[in-house]
């Protein structure tokens, strides 16, 4: 059992190592189902927005030089010569003295300048209009082209479309949009100890809780989680299943059987997979020691810690970044997601040679947050449900300081 | 079209609204299927967690005690007198003296109540071992019921279900949960000026933006939206559309027709709905002060501002929680979320007597976040597009520093 340790590979080496993993392929989606998804190309503007010079108040189109010089004490009188109708090209035009009303949104009459807000104008008859305060030139006015040109590059391949990408796809009329496929998530549980969640585990064996933190994980990620079940401690069983996994999937995690000894299978069945490579077998981080990162037919095979904490932590420091990565989010995106800045509320004892990941709870005080570690046995499972995130103490540091600034990885 | 100004509410009184509309019901889903979902009921552990003694690391059971004393100057003789096999009540017992191997989430056996790490050991023979540090008793182990015990409440109706609370339940056995339901929200966009995003608006006109910002922010919300299209500025045709949308959903989306004058008939139509009720007309919020909040047969309606910025901002202050709240998300979780401390990067002047939402990027300069305001006309998408959130300056301040300490609502 004790037969060799693993020579363990630094984190950051481990998050370059996902830098040669390839993206998955395109898809083209309707525009009302891509929000939270990767945009696969860039996207080039084809029109000027807005394409006309636009009210953004309600009030009145005047010329502004007309206005000059217009205060309380010496308002300037203006003739109303009409209304622009929404979405309307005006029928009128404005000549000097003139205004027009027209409402938010609105198309400005030629020779129209500047928009007068209601408050800053009083209507003394139907005609006739005293305007309080000079208006400068384009006041409340969108120009032509002042939102985007024709041939601006809008938005980036690799970006994330939020609510508001999908609203500058449809000012520009993008009704259909290249989009990363959700890279599909093979999960696999492995270990003789464990049963399905639906029977009773009876004394000795466990519930396959893995699998269902990893389905949640992975689809917060935004992969597609594809379950295959558990496998006994067994080579063939396992090797015919990540055969399969991998037809199917664009990155396989197994859980369980990746520590040293008896599990050594997991790596028998690895490396004799098709074009099969172990990249990483174990890592300088803790929990999460035990993990391997292998790379069959240019898709990644992950060996994750059996223990829950233990594998919910590389998910989040390692599995995460790689499965962002190749579902095409660009780099400057990946690097300031998840997380929050906060003080540590107790000093913090670590291990120098290992990065350690504390779980976290984090208070609000004032303006300022806290990071209170979380107490209790790492193996637990309620250390995670308390905690909010992930605090990471570096492997060249003896421990943190109560107060020191951090960064908590969330949650 | 000056016939009146609205009488505007303050933002804290609209908040304190939202809680006057009740949640959505119930519905049990598989728990694969429950991440990001909202609990219903309390979790209440039918068992205890672990039903066992279980090792927390690779090595050897044995009784603690036997182990006093040992150092590497001095190392403790045990026996080894049989294996723990994964999954399976220990056959053997450990008495004084003697050393059980196990792995990682293996049953202790009788007797045995430490847990030494294979570092600490070597092995002499088949069976002989020598241990070179003491064991405290409980030493990688988690006892029976560590974890959660019978009866225990583990999970809170109202709180989100993240992939840890996943694993929570997968490990008490629950494989059918009680959620709240996604609330379906129902969007109109209403105007004469708006086109459906694939024709081209020509001149005066403007695609239906707000539409797909609003799928997008409802969506990330956790509801479900609904998509209702565009209706002109016409009594009749939007009195009907809305008792479709309130027919089918349990929260309506009005954007546009919420300004003063030739849209009040968006009023006017919301007020000859069945029991209905406007309850707030005008929010002393900037950019944003348009907002219409009504209800009808105990549904909220909003009358959004037709203006993209605006419409974002009046969801992410005000539609959002009470889109939450509806969806059952509890309220300690509604405070905390979406909200990363910053320093002010310049200062921002603001009117007095109004809550002023500024745009921000986030820049991230050694362990501090700076929020940098994006310039520009509030009207141009491009300021969404660039921002990372928003930073509220309260109504009762002219503005703030440089270096201001603020909190920026995430999008």
């Amino acid at each position: 059992m004790n037969k060799e340790f693993f020579k363990v590979t630094r984190l950051e080496t481990v998050l370059e190592l996902t830098h040669t993993f390839p993206c998955v392929s395109e898809e083209v989606l309707p525009l009302d189902q891509c929000v939270g998804r990767i945009l696969s190309r860039d996207i080039v503007s084809r029109i000027d927005l807005p394409e006309f010079n636009r009210a953004t108040m309600d009030g009145y189109a005047v010329e502004a030089r007309s206005t000059f010089g217009a205060s309380e004490s010496v308002p300037a009188l203006f003739t109303i010569v009409g209304t622009v109708d929404m979405g309307e090209v005006p029928a009128v035009s404005v000549k000097s003295g003139e205004a027009v009303r027209i409402a938010t949104g609105g198309m400005l009459p030629e020779g129209a300048d500047s928009v007068v807000m209601l408050e800053h104008a009083q209507v003394l008859d139907e005609h006739t209009l005293e305007i309080f305060k000079s208006a400068a030139p384009l006041q409340h006015v969108i120009e032509i082209g002042e939102d985007f040109r024709t041939g601006d590059r809008i938005l980036l391949k690799g970006s994330r479309i939020r609510p508001q990408e999908m609203g500058v796809l449809a000012a520009l009329g993008e009704t259909h949009i290249p989009v990363y496929r959700q890279p599909v998530v093979a999960i696999i549980s492995s270990g003789d100890e464990i049963v399905p969640i639906e029977q009773n585990p009876g004394l000795s064996r466990l519930r396959d809780v893995n699998a269902y933190t990893l389905t949640g994980l992975v689809r917060m990620s935004g992969g597609v989680p594809l379950y295959f079940g558990i496998v006994r401690d067994n080579f063939d069983e396992l090797h015919s299943l990540c055969k399969k996994a991998l037809a199917k999937a664009d990155m396989v995690l197994i859980s369980g059987g990746s520590s040293v000894g008896s599990r050594d299978f997991t790596i028998d069945v690895i490396e004799a997979l098709t074009s099969s490579r172990i990249l990483v077998h174990g890592v300088s981080i803790s929990p999460g020691k035990p993990t391997i990162l292998a790379r069959s037919e240019q898709k990644a095979i992950w060996g994750l810690p059996g223990q829950v904490a233990s594998a919910m932590v590389v998910f989040h420091v390692m599995v995460r970044p790689l499965l962002e990565r190749i579902g095409g989010l660009s780099e400057d995106r990946l690097a300031a997601a998840h997380e929050v800045p906060a003080a540590l509320s107790r000093n913090l004892a670590s291990v120098q040679g290992r990065d350690d990941y504390v779980r976290v709870k984090i208070a609000r005080r004032g303006d300022q947050n806290y990071a209170e570690p979380i107490l209790g046995k790492s193996g637990l499972i309620h250390t995670m449900v308390k905690a909010d995130g992930l605090v990471r103490i570096d492997m060249n540091s003896e421990g943190l300081d109560k107060g020191t600034p951090v960064r908590v990885m969330l949650f």
